[in-house]
């Protein structure tokens, strides 16, 4: 999330220009690359650098290794006017989305509500993106998906649930989406990387040790916390569980507790990640189409309450606008770990180099 | 939540006739009264006692000061194949909420998916209530409302939303339903009071001062926290926000922090609150019902999981379940400001008095 002084900022079109020509370079189909990027390209525009640019090399890898299939047959049904299911074909969990996300839209325009399960597919980058691909249609949507075990049960000692996000967007008159993105932990797995890396304690209450104990000290760290911490992770462990109903359960593909994990080694063997996308029509509820002029309402009672000590709240997305605002300004930043990473994929595959802004 | 001994235990049964009863020489029509009691009667038998018998007495003042019609005249409409609207006529909450599910029910059953919008509306008691309805007839439910203010923005100091809950339910073959009944803060605003009353100390960061400081002492205390605390609180209050969404933006409804206070002292004027009540079908998915198998093997996998210090790790509604039947065997506990509230409930309505449990 740091936007601190970097040598090194892109523009966001010199980094579809690249991510194109390297997944295509890999393997990938045009519309896997595009959906891809699109994601990608999305998420390290808002600041959602847990989910944008740094994965690009990690893709490359279950592309190359053959876990994701790089022209997948993705096979859509819709089962019933309000819902369907997508076979994702072991493909790129982004084209999943982004088709699942589509479907939905399709069937709320008809009949004010859609849902897709999604099963066979991979990890699709930051949930937001598919929700908000529906509020860019005029739609709510929400997306969810599961993923290989990190966050420890409330009172578990095992890391159980992925961190399986739940992302909501809503279409706001005149201005950009509402976008909630929040994964069911306090803080993504990556963080803990991070913090040990500057030897820096993490907060209260949002990581364990192997025994299920709560520690600070990232060395330590053998799983993450249900958001609530010790107390009140029964909040976030049933959001967890909540989104593993939706996700895993409804497209009849294993728990994030029996998925391979992410990271490998194997990078050989499909993950079979699912999700569920469900998209609804605001204006087929009240007569009369109030949604737009009471979201407007609700967002200004909501950014006209006052901050602690001078703070200033903010709506869900505000943060990530103002990022994403700032990025296309000044360039998307890469830090050094990235600048090498996107040069070796450079040289490997034989495409020209990621060109920093001036 | 205790069930420390206590000399008073209804029945159930008994609990039921009471209120039917009260209710009745209150002024509710026959469908009020019943989904009123159905709604209070659930939540005790489950331990949910913040939101069961203890509401009572608030509600039948409601009735008798004109805020809660007694007979509502409530009205849907069907406005797309998988969308609806409920007017609920400013009637009891527990109503519109069973009447809006019934109704997501029955689209689902048709086009596999179907969502209420419910505006002029009331308190409903427990929002799992609702969720659980749409699992008993097969479906997996969601269940929203939103309420007045007593919970902070992220790093706001002045309340803003209601503690708008989220309850979401999944049959499961041959077992009680999933079930996760949750506020967006940490704490329901009465645990204060209780432990103001005891001089116990609140946990850490879930409730603040009147400056938006966090603060343990009750008697400090002007707001909860959103769930996550100082640090992670934006996402407590992100899906507060999309609580507030669905319901009060979807049914045009004013949003919760223009809402009057559940408490009074107006207890005349309609409060305008608002819900939302969504059914899938989980046949509706992947082909060949996969759903109840999956499910059957999620909760086996959730349900081994080894417990920090030995505690047992629980899927969300055991801890429900298992009330419920040492409830049902042992009868509803009553402390002694109910047993007081319900002696004066049965002499000023001219009622049988509560029988205890032998």
């Amino acid at each position: 999330m740091s936007d601190a002084p970097q040598a090194f900022h892109v523009s966001r079109y010199e980094l579809e220009r690249f991510m194109l020509a390297v997944l295509a370079r890999a393997g990938a189909d045009a519309s896997s690359a595009e959906a891809l990027t699109r994601a990608l390209v999305t998420a390290s525009r808002m600041g959602t650098d847990s989910h944008g640019l740094r994965l690009l090399p990690h893709y490359i890898r279950a592309l190359q290794g053959g876990r994701i299939a790089g022209a997948p047959a993705m096979h859509f049904e819709r089962r019933l006017p309000a819902t369907g299911y997508l076979d994702a074909g072991d493909g790129f969990g982004h084209l999943a989305g982004y088709t699942a996300m589509e479907h939905a839209a399709d069937m709320a325009d008809e009949v004010g509500m859609g849902a897709v399960a999604v099963g066979r597919s991979s990890h699709f980058g930051a949930a937001g993106c598919y929700a908000l691909a529906a509020a860019e249609r005029g739609l709510i949507g929400l997306a969810v998906c599961n993923s290989d075990p990190f966050v420890l049960l409330h009172q578990g000692s095992r890391p159980f649930h992925g961190t399986n996000p739940i992302a909501f967007a809503a279409p706001v008159e005149g201005e950009n989406p509402f976008l909630l993105d929040m994964a069911t932990s306090s803080i993504p797995w990556n963080r803990v990387q991070q913090y040990g890396a500057i030897g820096r304690e993490l907060p209260d209450q949002v990581a364990a040790d192997s025994t299920g104990e709560v520690t600070r000290i990232p060395k330590e760290v053998a799983a993450l916390l249900p958001l609530g911490g010790s107390d009140f992770g029964f909040k976030g462990a049933g959001l967890g569980s909540m989104v593993e109903v939706l996700s895993s359960t409804l497209s009849g593909m294993l728990n994030g507790f029996r998925l391979l994990p992410m990271g490998g080694p194997d990078m050989k063997t499909p993950r079979g990640a699912s999700h569920f996308c469900l998209a609804l029509r605001p204006d087929a509820f009240a007569p009369g189409d109030p949604f737009p002029e009471c979201m407007r309402r609700y967002l200004e009672d909501l950014r006209a309450q006052p901050g602690r000590d001078g703070a200033q709240v903010m709506a869900p997305g505000d943060r990530e606008w103002d990022c994403r605002a700032r990025r296309d300004a000044e360039g998307i930043p890469l830090d050094s770990a990235n600048q090498r990473a996107y040069a070796e994929l450079a040289e490997t595959l034989n495409v020209p180099a990621l060109q920093p802004l001036a």
